[in-house]
């Protein structure tokens, strides 16, 4: 297995990324190369002319994407063959088909493995149609209790899709292991009218756990049949799959990692719900839509793939460690916080597919607001800072409520592109001035992911994008995208100082743990 | 002026970083270690055993401040010097006085600058309390329009305190100028039973003006007088000062920056709507007890200085680009975003104060996610990635509901607490595998702040440790940690962009301006 770091490509990229384009120099930046520096799919625009690339870096990074066989790689991922993997050491030994969560519309997948996997994702599909009518006048709220994949991708296309919200229902999530997270949450639900989402592939997961037993105990209190009012969101044969305790059981499988879940009935029992059966199928058909345009095997058309070498290029060829994700909706306010999880746990890796220690970055640190409001918050350092962020740009040409207004001249809409255009075009150019404090450097690159509106079709698309650009990433790197075995000596300590605090309090005697201890003895001085 | 990498301890700091502690050695993390490398004040604590420190290290450290004559600085800034300035360029030349804002208690400042703007600012409090009372049985729900740092610090400490929240009390926000922001605020309201807070310093800010163009006009369509639902909090004498059109008028001063001005009306009119006048002294005592923690001249037992020391070795010294901020607090949830825009648009600075290039890091970039949350979503890159990030932990030992439960023999705030401190180890002293993909390099730094509960105090304490930290950094740097330069070029290119949008809609023609044509045009496109 060839290495990132010995393709051909990459020493031409290396040699390209000496001199890259100058967005400050006269005319780089020019109405033409606005116009030239587009690839669009599905609705969706990509402006690049704001990136420091050229038509020979684009060729190298396309080269690149050939020597690392991702168009193969890609293929093989939504066929189902076993890539969360490390060749040679105990691993997952999975597939990878989140992808067949949405393959349930025209020109499916061949593959018997992807077929079986979209037949299961079909079948919980029409269990969720059946379900939702008995919902119906009985439930107003949902309370989701799950974390990490199964809380930050849900709520972030929750948020997404706000304006399309039915009549009288609510949709809530409990995270934290933290008790004040439920304990907020219940301020303001009827128990009576709520129904309750438990999210846990394995049926194991700790703070999933515990704030059920949080929650069902509040039902207790109130006199109200917990089993009544619980459905769910695991694993077939999970502990939780257990008819006695929940109305409903919807299955997620082996082949879907929390943090490519949203599609799944993780993300889906709840967009169903608050929105309607409808508009979860339209997100779910944008999707898919991207997921095909994931596998043209080619640079040209192949959007998720052009923003993975863009990313490639500005992480390991021009030096910049982290990647800010700014979306110009405040719809998609929790969308970075989705990215943060589906991006640097899939490739914050430090070893290759093969186990080998990797000589080169992997995963950037990604972070992000919506804009404008982060003009008015870090942007200062963008502009002016030490640190050189290169941006992900997200904005629509409309709003969502179709609520706006002339205020001179000009709608809120219409400002707020004003901003994020003027925004890319500030970053490259800066601007000169004899007063220090007002030079702008410029040169610092950008781009913009721009669409008509925010649909729950063009949130499907988004949402795979994403995430195809962040297997695009891994392909390259060599590096398994799939797994987590970062958050396991954690998870590993965290049992320790949990019977620590079980020791201390049960005057039982817990293992030694000298560490966990001094720790404890701290709280005893707060 | 010396500048940062002319002071003698910089050499010697830059000595150490050669070879900093390894958290990895056997024994270098140690119970000993744990309890003495603590610090604390006002009820917080600052666990620092984590860090790669030893006591040379902060020998040195403190050297540094010293010659960077930070106790000095920090007494001119709270003593009302005007310290927001470039010397020898036009600069905002403006005193930096948020803490007046809340020296309205016992050992005032003497310094007749302070002392004017701790009575200009008390006779708003004083106001604020005659105000609250004809707000009783009258307004449920207040809805606050502000940008930047009249959204995030409000934001983030109105989010802090939910569980002090008054019967029939509810705050909502409204910043973006993107207008789905304001639509989606108001599906849920009682117009009549509501009153608006705008927030601008000028009185001219454009998505705040937009914002409240269009909230205005949702009052005209139910037949409300707006006049008699919005209050100003504003510059006396701004366009917005103005009693026909406003309830009241709350004031503030061009001695308070955005950033800076949470304890100000910007934070006081809501906090004190939501959760009463008697929290709101609370809160700005805490801070008022930090701040005055933050003069004593020395580094012992200035808590806000070691956290701004032990930051810059990270980033200066060690390297580390990024600083993140994990609050095990669902509480905190808005913490990060309100510190993004404290830190990096006070110290994201490229020329010193006499206007020089600096030729070296200034602030790093800030981000976070509350923790259990993180560690299911991004820890995996903190652990295993190839990017390294010191953390800044927040936890507290009691939960703030009350409401909690004993699961498998612990409560709750015992896993959460559990999870806190195993991070912290497990960052710090990794873990040895046979298995490449389950080996822990470990060596990664973090400090932790703790505190009995998350109480309006202590939420105070917090907000200015933080501001203080930022303050000297900055001093440390020799920048102006005041001023936000770097907004203004973005603006004024937005500018020209709305005149293009305004120039089609009229058909006008509006000055030519080719770039920002190109990009109107891909909006014909999507």
């Amino acid at each position: 297995m060839t290495g990132f770091k010995e393709f051909p490509s990459y020493k031409r990229l290396e040699e390209l990324a000496k001199s890259p384009l100058d967005l400050t120099a006269d005319g780089a930046l020019s109405p033409e190369r606005i116009s030239q520096y587009v690839a669009s799919a599905e609705g969706l625009r990509l402006l690049y002319a704001t990136e420091k690339v050229t038509d020979d870096v684009l060729k190298a990074l396309e080269g690149l994407a050939g020597e690392a066989r991702v168009f193969e790689k890609m293929k093989n991922m939504q066929s189902g063959a076993v890539v969360n993997q490390i060749e040679g050491f105990p691993s997952e030994e999975r597939k990878v088909l989140h992808t067949a969560t949405r393959d349930i519309f025209d020109d499916p997948q061949d593959s018997p493995s992807a077929s079986e996997a979209a037949a299961l994702a079909k079948r919980e599909v029409d269990k969720l149609e059946a379900f939702l009518p008995g919902v119906e006048g009985r439930f107003n709220d949902l309370v989701m209790i799950g974390i990490g994949g199964s809380d930050l991708g849900p709520r972030a296309n929750y948020l997404a899709l706000q304006y399309l919200q039915k009549a009288g229902r609510r949709v809530h999530f409990i995270s934290n292991v933290d008790p004040d997270d439920a304990a907020g949450v219940f301020e303001e639900i009827n128990l009576e009218r709520c129904l309750v989402g438990v999210v846990s592939k394995s049926g194991t997961t700790l703070e999933t756990l515990s704030n059920e037993a949080l929650v069902r105990r509040r039902f207790e209190v109130a006199g109200l049949d917990s089993n009544h009012h619980f459905i769910a969101i695991t694993g077939e044969g999970s502990p939780m799959d257990n008819p006695e305790r929940y109305l409903e059981s919807f299955y997620i499988w082996d082949w879907i990692g929390g943090r490519y879940s949203s599609t799944s009935m993780v993300g889906a029992v709840m967009i169903a719900f608050a929105y309607g059966f409808e508009t979860f199928i339209e997100w779910l058909k944008g999707a898919h839509a991207m997921d095909r345009v994931a596998l043209i095997p080619k640079l040209e058309g192949n959007l998720p793939l052009l923003g993975a070498l863009l990313g490639i290029w500005n992480h390991n060829f021009l030096g910049y460690t982290t990647n800010g994700v700014m979306p110009y909706s405040q719809a998609l306010i929790r969308f970075p916080a989705h990215l943060q999880q589906l991006d640097m746990e899939s490739n914050g890796k430090r070893v290759d597919k093969q186990g080998k220690k990797v000589e080169f970055k992997t995963g950037p640190i990604i972070w992000g607001e919506p804009g404008t409001n982060s003009q008015h918050s870090f942007f200062q350092l963008l502009h002016q800072g030490t640190e050189v962020v290169p941006l992900e740009f997200i904005g629509f040409k409309e709003c969502q409520y179709g609520q706006d207004l002339l205020v001179e001249g000009t709608t809120s809409q219409e400002k707020l592109l004003s901003n994020l255009f003027a925004q890319s075009i500030a970053l490259a150019t800066g601007k000169r001035s004899d007063n220090p404090n007002r030079y702008f450097p410029g040169n610092r690159p950008s781009r913009l992911l721009l669409a008509k509106q925010l649909t729950p079709y063009t949130l499907g698309a988004i949402l795979s994008y994403f995430e195809h650009k962040t297997a695009f990433q891994g392909f390259i790197w060599n590096i398994n995208s799939f797994d987590q075995e970062g958050v396991q000596l954690g998870k590993v300590l965290a049992k320790r100082l949990i019977e620590q605090f079980k020791g201390k309090r049960e005057e039982g005697a817990p293992e030694e743990y000298p560490l966990g201890e001094a720790y404890l003895r701290q709280l005893d001085e707060v």
